[in-house]
């Protein structure tokens, strides 16, 4: 992992092997119901064995999915037992789109004999295009029928759409207090495509968390993760973070232990959704220090971490100042490109807003790494920031030029 | 030229050969000074009569050229009668980068005889490496003895970088009360890069203008047009547009028409720099109407333009709805999709926020061409604006991951 990514102390955090199933008290399913048209998995159940404390962030477009409306209002009150989960198709602008969702969560949960109120749904995949609702329905009995402890993998997969590769992530985690799991899975190759790329992520614990706190600590690890990636600065229509707390675990451990092993998961999630980007073959952690405020700095990372000239600087493995001198200029946030001093790849290539002299050969070495580093020391306070991006291949202009509603 | 882009009245305006020395009393030079290592023409020169009547719009970045900083300088008294413009270097981020910009002012006003206060200086190029001043100063005696009112070709020639080709446009411009010529030059391949690619604008007028209405009619013309272009939505350290008006016209038009065909040389200038963009195959338009306001709108159909799926979706002539709708809901601006309506080169896509009937064949006939309009009803109020920009191509990130600084 990139340093300066994700929570800087790890400290009782194990990697263990499993995703969203990985904490005792739930179970997941990936079927086939026949709406994506590759006949591949396409819908994903993940259920806790009893209602369980929840939270989730949805999307800030102003187009938002119904799915994104429902599960807004069914976590309202903290509480969700079921999530369904069906890739394929957004039901977004389509002419039953709110119906058709709460039919999903409807059949959801007369299946496993729930309120409807604490199912969430979650739809990714095409725009526009009316939701074949009835397959869905049809399939979720067979997706009931296998829900399983280690069902993490089959859902992780059934979820997916152009993403290249499932994303999962768990950790043991322990303290003083206690231990606890937390676990999740993402789906996503940016933050990106509306039509196929939504990102989509559950994440799961056995801790006890009541849906006041559950939200705040959802929150608070989104904004320094999910928040802070970008692959092409395209915002989808669906874009939804669930966090679900079965609460079985006995000794669980202190809140602060628990929030850093969410920020984790997620930090680790948005990880493996930038390498996996359309066209991506590197990963740029983009950190701006001593600016005046955290707020500064993450504009400022982000107005570098999204200029196409930048990324398309990182794909050539050229260490061009010049162009992340523009991208912070164009931040909005006052620079003094005097005090500016920049390394890419871990070489200074800019002191104090004038060219510093280094071997252009051991630069571009040094950038020919799947995972490279761009720091800007802009010398204005002592708050930094990072966001995280990936190279601007002809790869992901290709294939979304090519690819055709 | 797309309907909807620049002034709706073009009545008055005579398209007629020329640039900005197509206007009476400017004389101009092109010449080679050695700064570019190709050996093209890389210096330019635009000189008046006598002191002009002038206004200049330059760079919103924070990190900001010393030349656009002398420029802002001294064209504040609204007058001028020279501009000295290099390519190849755009002395940013330089150690002397003020006092060699200052030196290049002082050179041109010693050999034209001026007070250096009227000169003022646009230099494009590579960010980071010192300017040659030495070189220009060597070559300026050239250029000034090049100067003829015939120079246009040259000068707009010898502005240019990564362009293809120069960019001149000039009108007789006539009403009721008289006439007169305005003509300009442009290089830019788009609002974007910073090493080389920098927006530079000169417009001449023979009407008589004084600094407080030229100021006016420029950021006028400029708001609707040189800002509405987008190639990548990245901003240069140097764009300057710059407007001198010789007064020499004996009987010039009224103001309106004169400010219309200000509008109209900046409007075509800004179509040509975006039909130029680096790897563009295809200019769309991008208008939305019935936004509450013109601000409203401008938004919307910038958060379009800037859309690097929807700019994809153009260039394989995809009439990707979904994209546009997605792009919608990330403006920041309150919209209804269920009032969105979308129509791509003619054909309706979208109609009340869902899918419309229309045959796909037709459709991508119609987008394979290489001007296309993208029309967006959101149906809130009766306000509209169009932002122009072109297809994103492989090609253009091959360019800009392979040009090395």
């Amino acid at each position: 992992m990139i340093a300066a990514w994700g929570p800087a102390d790890r400290s009782g955090l194990e990697p263990i092997v499993g995703g969203a199933t990985a904490a005792d008290g739930f179970r997941a399913a990936g079927v086939i119901s026949g709406v994506k048209p590759s006949g591949r998995p396409d819908l994903a159940l993940l259920v806790a064995d009893a209602p369980a404390g929840a939270a989730a962030v949805t999307t800030t477009s102003l187009v938002k999915a119904p799915a994104c409306h429902l599960t807004d209002r069914n976590v309202a009150d903290g509480r969700a037992q079921a999530i369904v989960i069906n890739a394929g198709n957004a039901n977004v602008c389509t002419p039953h789109g709110e119906e058709h969702t709460q039919r999903l969560a409807d059949a959801t949960a007369g299946h496993l004999g729930l309120d409807p109120a604490d199912v969430l749904v979650m739809s990714t995949g095409v725009i526009g295009v009316p939701l074949p609702v009835e397959r869905i329905e049809a399939a979720l009995p067979e997706a009931v029928a296998a829900l399983s402890s280690d069902g993490g993998d089959a859902a992780a997969t059934a979820m997916l759409t152009t993403d290249t590769r499932t994303k999962q992530v768990a950790f043991r985690v322990s303290d003083d207090q206690g231990s606890c799991v937390v676990g999740g899975m993402a789906k996503g190759v940016g933050m990106i495509e509306p039509n196929m790329a939504t990102l989509l992520v559950i994440i799961t614990t056995d801790a006890p968390l009541g849906g006041a706190v559950a939200k705040k600590v959802l929150r608070s690890a989104v904004a320094t993760t999910f928040n802070r990636i970008s692959v092409d600065g395209d915002g989808s229509t669906s874009d939804t973070v669930a966090l679900l707390a079965s609460g079985t675990a006995a000794t669980p451990p202190g809140l602060d232990t628990l929030a850093r092993a969410v920020q984790a998961v997620c930090a680790d999630l948005a990880h493996a959704v930038v390498s996996d980007g359309e066209g991506a073959t590197r990963v740029a952690a983009i950190t701006v220090r001593q600016a005046a405020t955290e707020s500064d700095a993450e504009r400022l990372a982000r107005s570098v971490a999204t200029s196409l000239l930048v990324r398309a600087a990182i794909h050539g493995g050229d260490p061009n100042w010049g162009r992340i001198m523009m991208a912070l200029g164009n931040a909005g946030v006052d620079v003094d490109p005097r005090r500016v001093s920049v390394r890419c790849a871990g070489v200074t290539v800019c002191r104090f807003g004038v060219a510093a002299s280094f071997d252009r050969g051991q630069a571009a070495i040094a950038m020919d790494r799947p995972e490279i580093t761009i720091e800007v020391d802009v010398g204005t306070g002592d708050a930094e920031a990072t966001v995280l991006t990936c190279d601007l291949t002809p790869e992901y202009v290709r294939f979304n030029a090519e690819y055709t509603t």
